[in-house]
Formats: structure tokens, C-alpha cells, sequence
């Protein structure tokens, strides 16, 4: 079985070493020479946009996947009508646009942050009358890292903004005044088998995830789960799916979907028996899905950001795996991660 | 940091997968055309005893280890005159041969079952009288897997026998009527660190390793570690090395010796922070050597011989988690494994 992963980044490196114990074959399709799959299959370097190299490459390959929510809805609707690619670009369509995320989690009746869109700079003094100061304007694409997204805190803060250029359009949101901030990961095969991983809190800094801890008691598990099912369901969706929630008060608020695996699921490689990676692909397989509870009590993830810590401090620290994404240093940058278990 | 490893089977297959994510590259040399390490690094098609390519080979990494003791003393004497290359040439002659491991583990006054070493025919009538009827005939070198292993029943056995031809020479010994059969695995660091993984039980059927379970509280844990320690810092080895023991009345006798990871540590995968492929890495490469406790109560490891079970069936098994070495069926062969946590 040949899989191929359009994208080549850090999640298509974890999905390759994932595979290969199961005896797949990867190809990967990645635009940058710098990437991270290197030596872990074949790679077709073309643009995202290029329908005749992604029909060549899917050729090659038994099922398709991605790894990032930035490809063209349109060259995965092109190939999916000719293969088997998940998840399916509708579900793509909805996840990279912060607007679907938001009309989708409303009619399942899923809380979420109030919202407005935005067309103009103009309708931003509307959005202070309805969302009330401060409030997050953010694009409705493209985003992620903390990128693309403003706090406004004044009319003067509306004044002096540069004209909202982005082609992709605007979305304000109310700002959260969160307790924490959680997430949770889910998988469905092509016959609407579900299996769910426990919730994990995660900190960010600057926008990007620094960490991640298990909880394998949240009480809001449940809460997440039934969320999270219910997408899965209505976008009648293959693969991993993830939920980010904002907690105010002791309740979940949906803040945005990721059609793939995700930074707050790497605990998963050692602390399940069968991680997000795996489930990913016994899904798109039509593998039967494993087992996602936690193996360990205590389970910390912790990003490497923008430089590398000593190695041989980390790998003196009891019970610590490392991944090293082999990606060069640069400020912001994720270039690898650990996982303390306990 | 490129790691050179002669050899492509499954072990080098499973040190690349445990190396990857550590950022390490890989180069493989290995001269069949079929291997297990497909799209896992540079392959160097060329004989083991090739000293020219060896020295090509050599060039290209920053360290050489090797997944099988089929490679001559030569070529490993060698390369060590100018490369780093872990285990040693000393190690390597030792564990590649029966009579020397046997003159080993005498020297240390690690129990061992007696011997007498074979040149002609004409001396098995003597190692009857020696160990008595049965005993085992055995190459000095080269066989695994229950290959090169003869039980001499009578004196008409050895009538019987054809010559023995193997330049290699024999070694006859004592047939032992074991209650089981365990290993030890231990990794020793160039700076003399060591760390030791619980015993394993072990299953073999026709001279094939069929299955491991791990006891973490095996009462003969301490000798075996003591004996291991023992050989380590004698070879001033550097790397994994195994023993397998053969145990009658509660003690142990050793059997023999594998300079490398062994199959009977594949439930380290799973079963620690740390396995035996990376403590391997993590040793050749002069970095702390990790966690060696089971983190588990259960682990079993079951290998996959000559054709593949349902593959649906072994992956809705509970915590079961699946190796395939990629290779093509035939009897007798090691197509992968399982392991079993609970």
C-alpha cells in the first residue's frame, strides 16, 4: 500500500515514521525544497495548484491524505473525483475558512464565540458594537501560529489599521477571557467507526503552542467528544479531525477545526497504543482504527521553538523522547518536540 | 550526524525507525538486492569483504555499526584503523564464533555448558564419552536460526554423519534439558555507562524464536545482569549486546553471545522509553544512554514466520501493535512482529 501525503512538513514526516512499522510506502508532494521528509519516501516537488503533477502523482499511490489545511480546495476536489483522497474537500473547504468553522459549529449547535463577518474596515465599528472592545479581527484563512490575527482594543486601534487587504476576507471575534484552553482529537473510518484520544489543556505563547498535558479525567470530556462526534458525523469524515475549545466558566467554546493530525495530539506516539499518526492511516486504509486511551498517568508534550535546547540534557531527562523535526533554526520556528511520560 | 549500518535486514530496518526521530541519517551497505531498509537512507550495493567500498562507504558517515555478526573481522578490523566503528573488531571475532564465545565466558567464570572443540570426525566418539549421548553438533560459525545444529543421538549418528566439511570448524556440546530459555539485553557506552533491560523468556520452535515475554521481576535478573556487565567491560564494548541463557535447576548457563540488537528485545519498542535500538544509537553515537525499565507488567512479542495471519485481525487486537519488516513469504522467515501491552 502506497500512501500519498500532499504536504511535507512535520506531519507528514511523524505520519511516514508512523506508516512504515505497517509496512506503507510513502510519497509525499511538497512544493519548498526545505522540508522534512526526507529519505522517508519518494517526493514530487510541484505547486499545490498544479492538477497535471497531482494527477500524476496520484497515479502513483493507492489513497491520498494531507497534512496541512493550505492546499487548494479545488486540487482536492479535482482528485477526488477520480481517487480515493481523505478527508474530503468539502471538509477541507470548511476547516481552512474560520467563517465555515463557525456557520458549521452553529448548526450543530455546537457553543462557539460570537462572530461578525468582516467585509470592510467599515463594518469593524459595527463588530465593536456587537462584540464589544477588545475583539479579535482575524482572517478567515491562512492563519496559523498566532499569524493573521489582531487584537483591537479601541476605535483608535480600528483607525490606525492598515485597509483589510486579504482576499481571503475578515472574521471579528469576541475576545475570551479563557481559564484554559483544551483540545480533542478524533478519527472515523469509511464506516463511521469513531474512536476519541482524551482531552489535553495546551499553552500557547505568542500564538504557538508551547505545550500540551494530558487529562485523562477532564470533565469535559464528554462535552468534547459529543462535539467532536457530531462533526465527524455531519461531515461524514475520514481521518483525524481536531477540535480546539476555549474553557470560560467551566464550558467548552469551539474555536477552530484542523482536518489533520495535530501538535496537540504528538503525546499520542508514545502515550496510546496506537497514536493519531497510525489512526490517520488505519482510517484512510479502512484499517480497523486502535486504541486511544492513555497509557500513563501523566503525560507532558513540550515544543522546541526557534532553537535547539543541549540534547544531551534533554536526553539525560528520565522517560523523555525526543523528535527532531530536522528543520533548520529560526526565531518562531517548531523544530522538534518532547514527550515526559510518567 | 550519519549513521553508516552494514547490514539490511530487519534490524537495521527498526535501528532507522528508532533513529529518525533522534534527526539521525542513515547509510546502509548491504549487498543483496532484497533488504528490509527500502527508502530508509542511502544504500551501498557491495560486498561485505569489498574493502573499497567499505573505505567509500566509511567516508560518507560519522559513525559504522553493524545489525549482523555475518560480516567479516576483516572488513570491521579495517575500517576501525581509521573510522569509528562500534561494536569493535575484537567483539565481533569473539561473537561470530562459538569456540571463542565458550573460551569467553570460561575466562570470566560465567557458567557455560561444557564443550569440546570438533576438528574431524573422528572426534565426536571422543565428545561422546566427554558430554555424553545426546549432544549437539554445532558450526563455529554461521549458523542462526537453528541452522548448522546437529543432535547426535548414538554412535550411529555418527556413522552416520557426512563429513564435516565447514572450514569454519565445530563445536560439540552438552545437550542441556532446559526448563527455559531467557536473554538478557545490555548497552554499554564508550565512556563505560551501562544499562540493562529485564530478562526475557523466550520461546523457540525448530530454532526459530517464536516468542518473547518479558518478567520484570525474574529472580535470575541480577546474574544475568552480572554476567553481561562482566563480558561488556571486558570487550570494552560499545553498543548492545545480548546473552541467551539456557536455565536448568534455576541457574543460568550461557549460550550464546549477539554483538547487536536482538529479536528478543523487539518488545523494547513498546515496552520502555528507551528501546534497544536506540540505546544502540544513543551508544555509538556518544549521547546519555536512556530508561531501560519495562513500563509495562506485560508485554509479550510474537513473531511473524513464513506467511502473515490476517492482518485485519491482528490490528483489532487490543494494544497490539504491528512490525512488517516488508518482506516477501517463504518458510521459515521473520516477516515481522507483534507486540502486546497490558
Amino acid at each position: 500500500m502506497r500512501i500519498g501525503i500532499i504536504g511535507g512538513g512535520q506531519l507528514a514526516r511523524m505520519l511516514a515514521l508512523a506508516g512504515k512499522p505497517l509496512g506503507f510506502q510513502f510519497s509525499f508532494y511538497e512544493p519548498r525544497d526545505e522540508h522534512c521528509v526526507d529519505q522517508l519516501g519518494l517526493i514530487s516537488r510541484n505547486a499545490y495548484d498544479d492538477l497535471n503533477a497531482l494527477t500524476a502523482f496520484a497515479n502513483d499511490v493507492d489513497v491520498i491524505t494531507y497534512e496541512n489545511e493550505n492546499i487548494p480546495v479545488q486540487s482536492i476536489l479535482s482528485l477526488e473525483s477520480s481517487y480515493t483522497v481523505y478527508p474530503s474537500s468539502r471538509a477541507l473547504r470548511i476547516t481552512q475558512d474560520r467563517l465555515y468553522e463557525k456557520q458549521l459549529f452553529e448548526s450543530l449547535a455546537i457553543p462557539t464565540t460570537r462572530y461578525m463577518d468582516i467585509q470592510t474596515k467599515d463594518d469593524l465599528t459595527q463588530a465593536s458594537h456587537l462584540l464589544g472592545f477588545p475583539f479579535v479581527l482575524k482572517t478567515r484563512r491562512g492563519g496559523y501560529d498566532g499569524k493573521g490575527q489582531w487584537i483591537i482594543r479601541s476605535n483608535d486601534d480600528i483607525t490606525s489599521l492598515p485597509n483589510l487587504t486579504s482576499l481571503d476576507g475578515y472574521l471579528a471575534e469576541e475576545f475570551v477571557d479563557f481559564e484554559r484552553e483544551v483540545s480533542i482529537i478524533g478519527v472515523r473510518s469509511p464506516h463511521g467507526d469513531t474512536k476519541f484520544y482524551p482531552l489535553s489543556n495546551n499553552i500557547h505563547q505568542d500564538g504557538i503552542l508551547i505545550s500540551t498535558h494530558v487529562n485523562t479525567l477532564d470533565p469535559l470530556f464528554d462535552s468534547a467528544k459529543k462535539a467532536l462526534h457530531q462533526v465527524l458525523n455531519e461531515l461524514n469524515y475520514v481521518g483525524v479531525l481536531t477540535i480546539e475549545f476555549f474553557v470560560r466558566h467551566n464550558t467548552l467554546f469551539a474555536n477552530e477545526l484542523a482536518p489533520r493530525v495535530h501538535n496537540t495530539g504528538h503525546w499520542t506516539i508514545e502515550g496510546t497504543s496506537c497514536s493519531q499518526f497510525e489512526n490517520h492511516l488505519r482510517a484512510i486504509c479502512d484499517l480497523p482504527l486502535g486504541e486511544t486511551q492513555s497509557l500513563f498517568k501523566n503525560i507532558h508534550m513540550t515544543n522546541i521553538i526557534g532553537s535547539w535546547p543541549d540534547r544531551k540534557t534533554l536526553l539525560e531527562t528520565k522517560n523523555l523522547r525526543l523528535h527532531d523535526y530536522e528543520k533548520k533554526e529560526r526565531p518562531q520556528r517548531k523544530l522538534g518536540h518532547y514527550t515526559v511520560i510518567q
